[in-house]
């Protein structure tokens, strides 16, 4: 300990130079790592509380295993910046987030030690269980570890990957990082249980026994096993038992204290013996190390840049979308006692944070399970209530067969509530919601509103509750309201300009603004043109084909993707329309730029009418 | 029992006289409903042996709670005829599965005593509980039951409503009718699980618990409970201790045995008493009580009609789309040993009984559990394995998120067999394959073939899988290749034929064979079109759209969803299409009837043609 030198990530091999620090250097290294993550967050914004939680963990995983021999697969992603920092990818980690830099999520293309994809939730079990299968089929015997936090333990697709797991003969590592929060606190009896394992006092013991198992053991490998095999009582004592694993056909281990290398290290080396599924149980503390967040670990669960000394953010926002939403929907929860309102572990990102404290009987966050959340709304809509599900676009997804089965079948009349509709900026591909247009609109029984301004958003949200049948989605973006150009006259169904032009411009949501600006731009060079907002988006509407059908050309812009758009299913009918919406997945940048590269900026625009009107 | 009556189904008012027999009538009345039940599925066909197994149970529930005041769930309907039988529809009982007939599934719209729509697995205790909230909200204390097989206990939206039902504090029962099959053998630890509790002994110990229990009340109801509840040792009793479940937060009853009927509603009263979420854990035979259903429950699951005596079905189908499918796949997986076949309980359904008995190693029946096979499929795919995931269309879309998410963003090379694409009969709404073209080509990186004859399917699972990127999705229908035309040229891109017409006809899979029967009711009225039948439908072809320009008109008819259709999507980009798709659900009936229903028979689509030459 006499020759301590501060490990320093810029001049290491990475991973491999890990494994040679002592103690004392890994802990030394957890604090710079978490040095630079406050201090990147801060600029890039990002998830930063998650990441904090999970610094000697990451560190432990991969002291313990050789990635990418053995593959790592991180449950979302909230959690794998220090996987970054300690896989090479320090000197563009300032580049976070960013267009062309660093994703915010794991992505194989982007490091050969990203074994998967992650963004959404709970699917680094089944992952892992089929990279797990494939090394078995290939006849290799190396490790396969999944990292998932609780709030993922929520997700049905958890339990049909254990279900599966258990009896796999694989050598798969469930690692679960138990911190009690996802994004808010979690729900459910599953959350319960974990927590009375949380609170178990044996990992002392834990630590005790299996430390002095491998002081045991010359050699660590074989003989490990065989100790702790040999002793029924040490197995118990090492693998604590927890029913509910240990009926899904797991071994244990935990639970270790997560912020403390040595024990994690035991443990982990523990887990990679038994040759089979195991489960190690993690409890660590969300923000740690950086008191804002270890206090407000909600609000530092994904955060815009702020300033380190405070914790503030640079700017808070006094509005946005969803809390319009959510202040309308407390209004009209008050009129009328049969709305219900109901989240999958997004109360604050969706707004539904003042519903939730006017009507604590009516509000339910059901955790991360948006299946059960849409199944759960069809058996109260059943009953008469009204269920409004609040929920982002590309969370949806999830849920698609539960519309179509436990709601449009029977006609059942619900309220989606979509948020994060369209692009989302820094969140790249597995969070842009780009596809709800489509999928929803191949629904039957579906009207869908896409309001282009929060007053907007108002109307249709009482629209879509008091007048409508069926299915209603609202959608909206993510953020602010930041048009330039005041609605006059706000609606929910359409608003069609007349200046003259033969040709008109169609589009919808907050992408009207550039079609405004576009017409701004264009206006010094004499170029004149019609324009129409859609709001009530589908089904298509006759008074808007004869519309159509009255231009010589008609350009329909659409911040969707483009196969399933509204744009599409337009032209399909009407000869003279022209799609232009989004063509493929779209990378992770600022949402200006992501829409100029889509072709929907106002320049852009703009150009595509221009040549039209030159041509 | 001396007076004893055998009580008379068509006499009785229903389901209120049921609670008037007793024990020898209830036993004698399940003959007589095992009996009709035979009678009606040998002529009908349907779900037979899990509608035997469930005759007691159903028996029994409507006598110990009030339907439609208490709500009854069932998940999946296969097991929901007795219950039919029940609630008044002995009747129409014999118009089982026909057109304008009974569903062979749970509708609202049926009865007022189908509290819920089945169809899709796994979806009962989600629904439940909203039924359970709603009444909560309202101030009923009535009960909501669901009742589900332990085969839905393999799919995770069962665990995302279990999640949410355990610390609910709601009236809610979940009955778990356990036989130990589903469609075939269940698979993973929870079924495994689940039959070491089905094989305690102490399920007479809980009969005379609670037997005893009753005896020493004189009155049912907060005495019972006060009972249950004084005695911590007693609950342990009743309550048989159940870890897992438990752990949920649920009481737990059971195990009891599904073909007493005093045991049974001993049980049910008992959780009823509990005014708490209770699972109710009943042990049945598949098949009970008709020695062919109960020797071959997997056979006897879903069946055609069959005769009686024997058990052996009207017509044993020698070949399909499905065995095709897997007698080829299997010779692909005798070449190359990347080749692995995915199944979500449906080894037999989808014809890979053969690859599993020849690559058991790389055969995976993963339970009914889309959303892990998909993910799953994801993991074996990015380690260099080709994963083939054969399945229902419509249970595909439980995985439209894992399809996005886990392969489409990566661009990961897997393939999906979607067998029961199209209309599927007698199922009905919730079968029909009528979503698959519209989510797969709404999803970028997707190629979709649907081939119109057998060795078509064989051309295009294997250019799926040895020569596509990304995911390659091969639909087909149900049952046989019926086509009376021989096709001369498979193919798996299109195949264009001309007669000189300025009318082209386009269709793809089954479909096309009714283009080609218009085209020879036509032939004598001298009206001539050409035809192009499409197999690669998506993305779209430059080639296509080339032949399509130049004609003067072109009608393109698809047995799929008109709202995001491929013929829409053609009509998008060329102003001369017009797309004749299905506009809504369709209910069951025999697929040219339903067809015709929606103007794609063979009759309808000279009707069409007809009226365009003649205009």
């Amino acid at each position: 300990m006499s020759d301590f030198i501060v490990p320093d990530l810029k001049k290491m091999k990475l991973p491999r130079d890990l494994k040679k620090l002592d103690t004392k250097q890994c802990e030394a290294l957890c604090s710079e790592i978490r040095q630079i993550l406050i201090d990147t967050v801060s600029k890039t914004g990002g998830h930063l509380a998650s990441n904090l939680g999970t610094v000697e963990l990451t560190l432990a995983i991969h002291r313990v295993f050789d990635s990418p021999k053995d593959k790592i697969v991180w449950d979302v992603g909230h959690q794998s910046y220090t996987h970054k920092l300690l896989t090479g990818r320090l000197d563009r980690f300032s580049t976070l987030r960013q267009e062309n830099g660093l994703s915010g999520f794991c992505r194989p293309d982007e490091s050969v030690h990203d074994a998967f994809i992650s963004g959404h939730s709970s699917n680094s079990v089944s992952a892992a269980l089929g990279i797990a299968t494939a090394m078995k089929l290939s006849g290799s015997d190396r490790h396969t570890i999944a990292v998932l936090g609780d709030g993922a333990f929520t997700g049905g697709l958890v339990y049909e990957g254990m279900n599966n797991a258990g009896k796999s003969e694989t050598n798969l590592i469930i690692i679960l990082n138990h911190n009690e929060m996802s994004i808010s606190k979690n729900v459910g009896s599953v959350a319960k249980y974990l927590s009375t394992l949380r609170t178990k006092e044996s990992y002392h013991k834990t630590k005790n026994v299996v430390e002095k198992t491998l002081d045991l053991t010359p050699l660590v490998g074989k003989p490990l096993i065989k100790a702790i095999k040999s002793s029924k009582k040490a197995v118990k004592n090492v693998m604590l038992g927890s029913t509910m694993f240990e009926d899904l056909g797991f071994e244990f281990v935990g639970p270790l204290n997560g912020h403390d290398i040595e024990e994690l290290e035991a443990g982990l080396k523990a887990a990679k013996q038994l040759k089979k599924p195991v489960i190690v149980h993690v409890n660590t503390i969300k923000g740690k190390g950086y008191a804002p967040a270890e206090n407000n670990p909600g609000e530092f669960h994904g955060i815009g840049a702020f300033e380190i000394a405070t914790g503030n953010p640079d700017v808070v926002p006094a509005d946005s979308y969803s809390t319009v939403f959510g202040h309308e929907l407390t209004a009209l929860g008050k009129k009328d006692s049969r709305i219900c309102a109901v989240t999958a572990a997004m109360k604050y990102g969706t707004g539904l944070q003042y519903f939730s404290k006017a009507f604590p009987d009516r509000f339910f966050d059901v955790g991360i399970a948006e299946e059960h959340a849409v199944t759960f709304c069809g058996g109260l809509a059943v009953q008469g209530f009204i269920p409004v599900f609040a929920v982002y676009s590309s969370f949806l997804q999830r849920a698609y067969d539960e519309i179509i089965h436990d709601l449009a079948i029977c006609d059942t009349h619900a309220v989606l509530c979509v948020d994060r509709a369209g692009l989302v900026g820094e969140d790249g591909e597995t969070h842009h919601g780009i596809f709800d247009v489509s999928f929803l609109s191949g629904i039957p029984n579906t009207t869908i509103y896409s309001p282009s301004c929060y007053e907007e958003l108002r109307l249709c949200l009482r629209q879509a509750i008091n007048n409508d049948k069926g299915i209603a989605a609202v959608r909206y973006p993510k953020g602010r309201n930041s048009t330039i150009y005041e609605v006059s006259e706000p609606t929910v169904t359409y608003s069609h300009s007349r200046n003259g032009g033969r040709l008109l411009v169609i589009s919808y949501g907050r992408l009207f603004e550039n079609v405004l600006k576009a017409q701004e731009q264009l206006h010094n060079s004499g170029i004149v043109f019609d324009t129409l907002k859609l709001v009530r988006i589908f089904p298509l509407s006759k008074e808007i084909i004869d519309i159509i059908n009255s231009y010589d050309a008609v350009f329909f812009f659409e911040e969707s993707y483009r196969s399933g758009s509204v744009s599409e299913k337009y032209a399909s009918v009407c000869s003279n329309v022209a799609s232009f919406a989004i063509n493929g997945f779209v990378k992770h940048g600022e949402i200006h730029s992501l829409l100029d590269s889509c072709g929907l900026s106002a320049e852009k625009i703009a150009a595509k009418i221009r040549e039209f009107c030159d041509g």
